[in-house]
């Protein structure tokens, strides 16, 4: 029996053998790595806070949240047609795209729900809410899907007792479950591999030192934390075989953006001739930019680095500097892994044929 | 008129005229960068545990104050003969020894006072008293003229306009004034050159954040602080022309030791082709060590990384690698500078003949 990594997100029936009425249950974020607290949500309010508040964080998982969020919301309508349901609906989802304004995969989420409620607006409301609930519900499980299909592929590059490098998360608590980049590690224990992970802990929020050390300790997986300036020092020790990292957008050449300190470390990566691999589903392929020069690159506030702990770390006035992401280029990417599978250099090719399948 | 940096440590003379007696003046590093608050201490115990509690820190300042410390200990004693006095010279140096057990500029400078004790044994204790500070004042104004020479010989390095990163705090709040990485910015600013440095926060401990930035604002020189991960972006956004960096060791091929973080900046600078300059007293040559790999790294506790900003930012119980220091080798680096000039590789040679001047 393998231990699977936490579900960040899921439906619970009230009543067994009924999927409606039931509420959303998310693991609360903003409470990691300190204590694990469920939220149990059953209306609208509290599921907007939740997004807006980063107690639910990572696109997919947002994704995901604000489906089931649209659902939850007319779970207890009393509407008395499907049109005034499916108006119900749609007002919700309008409501939960005020929550994260820049988070691409909440207003896809949400787009998939209205027009589930439009195509219901003839069902009885009874029918209709059933009908939103098994959308937002798909959309979850193909989130499950996806990961996984990216830890099988990513798998097969994961030899028994090798250890992997990751930044940032791009694990389970990102998405519904099993992430993008620690995907393969997970997906290779159940294959009955050994695999160790060390994490940076990606300053300025810490993400690898609150959420991916987190994660795969309770997962059972070892993980070994270091400061963002130790991974050089790790790679020349020989202590890494591999880098595995997720994406926020990908560029038809391959070029990568990713959080702060990707770029970097994929220089180390192969100044030290340790493969990178970048891991991230198709939809973050963004064919429209022919490379990643024409990514923009979002600035993050001083305040992050300057008191980040609830605590002054630096001169009041201080000026900084603090890009948030950074792109990797293409040649310094060893692969990338989507759920369509493995695809290598020349980039422009395989992507355009992965996305063609 | 210069704005110098701040005065780290000075001894200052209670009645105008005479310089006994007087007390030394510290700079409390603990409480910056929140206050500036002077430390003013005229006997032993409050410097001990000034030492120890890293009120002041950096080898060359805790060699300072522990010099000053033994003169500041016999200020006032009754004792009758030259001999009495040298002798409680002798047990506070043994007693400021205990402070920091690995400091070597710490002991150096105490087996410094010692000598000059002994050597004084048959003067009348006024005179031993005097004798005594005019010792430890000479280590101050040695280190000032070492960091002012450095300075003076990486400032040919600079050009108006261009643009310095460092890492760590290898600057004036780590020797008497001037500081050694830090030492071309001060004197090429004097020369009336425009310079601009980008500071890496440094952690764990943001000597970078919280003492770089601090002493560089207060100067009037334009820092911006980033988080380490953000160096790679940085250079390749071309906002940086060189690097300059301190050492703790260097082995006689040239190999470097200094903050962990270090190797891997070096690494990034070759890739982007920015020059990458050590600067380091020449006391800081270990020629026993043929190469780097002889120099051991110290491991730090795993607190400092996962509650380092006073508020715990990773799991309970987490495994951490913490390497304090790391080696850069030789071939990545452009130049050393030390206060006998500017050695080019190959090192050996140069570094053999710097020492033989």
């Amino acid at each position: 029996m393998s231990m699977n990594p936490i579900k960040t997100i899921e439906w619970v029936a009230d009543r067994k053998g009924h999927l409606l009425p039931g509420y959303i249950r998310l693991v609360d974020q903003t409470r990691l790595p300190g204590k694990l607290v469920f939220l149990e949500i059953r209306k609208l309010p509290p599921l907007w806070r939740a997004i807006k508040n980063l107690q639910v964080r990572g696109a997919p998982a947002i994704g995901i949240a604000a489906a089931l969020g649209v659902a939850a919301a007319v779970q207890n309508s009393r509407a008395a047609t499907g049109a005034a349901l499916a108006a119900q609906a749609e007002r919700a989802a309008d409501y939960l795209a005020t929550s994260r304004p820049t988070a691409v995969n909440l207003f896809w989420a949400l787009t998939r729900m209205r027009r589930c409620a439009r195509a219901g607006q003839r069902l009885v409301p009874s029918e209709l809410k059933m009908r939103l609930l098994r959308e937002a519900l798909a959309i979850l499980n193909e989130d499950i899907a996806m990961c996984r299909a990216i830890g099988r592929h990513g798998a097969r590059l994961l030899k028994n007792g090798q250890t992997v490098l990751t930044h940032c998360n791009a694990g389970g608590l990102a998405t519904s479950q099993f992430g993008t980049a620690l995907a393969p590690v997970y997906l290779a224990r159940e294959q009955g591999k050994r695999l160790k992970v060390y994490a940076d802990e990606t300053r300025p929020l810490l993400q690898g030192a609150r959420l991916t050390a987190w994660e795969l300790m309770r997962a059972g997986i070892e993980v070994t934390l270091i400061c963002d300036n130790m991974a050089a020092q790790v790679m020349k020790e020989r202590r890494i075989d591999l880098v595995m990292v997720g994406a926020d957008r990908i560029a038809a050449n391959g070029d990568s953006a990713n959080k702060i300190g990707t770029y970097g470390l994929a220089m180390l990566a192969k100044a030290h001739r340790i493969p990178f691999y970048v891991l991230a589903p198709s939809s973050t392929f963004d064919l429209k930019l022919a490379t990643g020069a024409a990514i923009p690159i979002e600035e993050r506030g001083a305040d992050e680095i300057t008191q980040g702990f609830g605590k002054r770390t630096a001169p009041e006035n201080v000026k900084v500097y603090a890009p948030a992401f950074d792109v990797t280029p293409a040649r310094l990417i060893t692969a990338i892994i989507c759920e369509r599978g493995i695809l290598k250099p020349p980039f422009g090719r395989a992507i355009k044929m992965a996305l063609a399948n």
